[in-house]
């Protein structure tokens, strides 16, 4: 039986790999999940049969059988529960690589979810680059740690994990800022993740949803 | 052997148990094993031998053995790995349980640091009143979501799990707000984990390193 996940109908980032099904589609593809996608519009997020699935009237979701989830996080926790890997077997190995699960999500994003938020609710007021100014700071410090702990390792903790499905694109959600790129480390590190086989088809199949329903448009790569 | 943790030599909250010690000193409370604490400086946060343990530079850490770990959810995920009590056996209920985790520290705590970080950092700002506002309607947006949710549930999935540890700890965080108090089930929500015998010995212990270093104070209460 393939789970079901749900994405938008017309993502807002026109098939750039930010919106949060990526991480879904991207580890399932690591466990060779085949899966079906239900594409839903802005509306139907907010109606009660998806908020049954998701409190919060947000993607993605996941179904299978009587089982629904939401939060990325969880949904790719329990994909690592289910199929060998995205978590280490060892017991050790496997607790430090959940907790760079929750680096990612809880230390990493939040502030990175703020800076977009101020482009998107601030940018006409009068105190937007002031403001911007702070959160960036906020955004740099958390990546200068995330940096010095990297140092040259190909991924956060010994083999590929979950956590670095999750931290990889939490860092792409900075694309166009360069502040990423402040950091060579932690570029050659989302490229690294970029690289991965299994990244590329999540990629391709979340930009065919755009294409699809945007006949005229230019393929959908990288910017 | 008992793990050992850290926690703020002089928390910033007085005591309150809103520092995230708090939030694994509950777990370890409620699966009854018992725990030993290091207290840290901020400056001792900063050093090397702190940064080793949590690149972030804060607590909680957790140490048993040669395991280190740091993220208070990926800390609390690893004691409900080891002990009965946090997460459900049944593996479709467990799932559920930790998406609640990750609910928790992605998607309701986000907006209410941010909420924290507009008091301590804007207070003096022109526009303090106005960027307040957005943050609370945020916060509001979540809560509504969750409360609509939880209904007149105890918990937020069947039993009382490792996502109510950290849902209640990190609704607490809007105390003196008067937020929680505007949905009157995520109040009631809040007093139900606070009344846990193993809350109050987690905010017991954690009161005490404050009132220890500051002998002529009161006792902490709730306030």
């Amino acid at each position: 039986m393939k789970p079901v996940i749900t994405a938008f109908a017309a993502s807002p980032d026109k098939g750039q790999g930010l919106a949060r099904d990526m991480r879904v589609r991207w580890a399932l593809e690591e466990v060779g999940q085949p899966y079906d996608v239900r594409l839903l519009s802005f509306k139907a997020l907010k109606e009660p049969a998806h908020r049954a699935l998701n409190p919060f009237g947000s993607i993605p979701t996941y179904e299978e059988g009587d089982l629904a989830l939401f939060e990325s996080g969880g949904i790719i926790h329990h994909i690592a529960e289910q199929h060998a890997g995205l978590l280490p077997k060892d017991a050790e190995a496997r607790a430090r690589a959940v907790t760079w699960m929750f680096a990612a999500l809880n230390t990493i994003e939040p502030p990175i979810v703020e800076l977009e938020q101020t482009r998107f609710f601030e940018e006409d007021k009068s105190w937007y680059h002031e403001h911007q100014a702070m959160v960036e700071g906020r955004v740099r410090d958390r990546l200068g740690c995330l940096s010095n702990r990297l140092g040259d390792a190909d991924w956060l903790d010994g083999s590929f994990s979950a956590g670095d499905v999750l931290m990889v694109l939490v860092l792409r959600r900075l694309d166009g800022t360069g502040i990423v790129e402040e950091y060579q480390n932690l570029a050659d590190y989302v490229a690294r993740g970029e690289a991965r086989p299994a990244y590329q088809r999540a990629f391709a199949a979340q930009a065919a949803v755009f294409t699809d329903a945007n006949p005229g448009s230019d393929k959908v790569t990288r910017q």
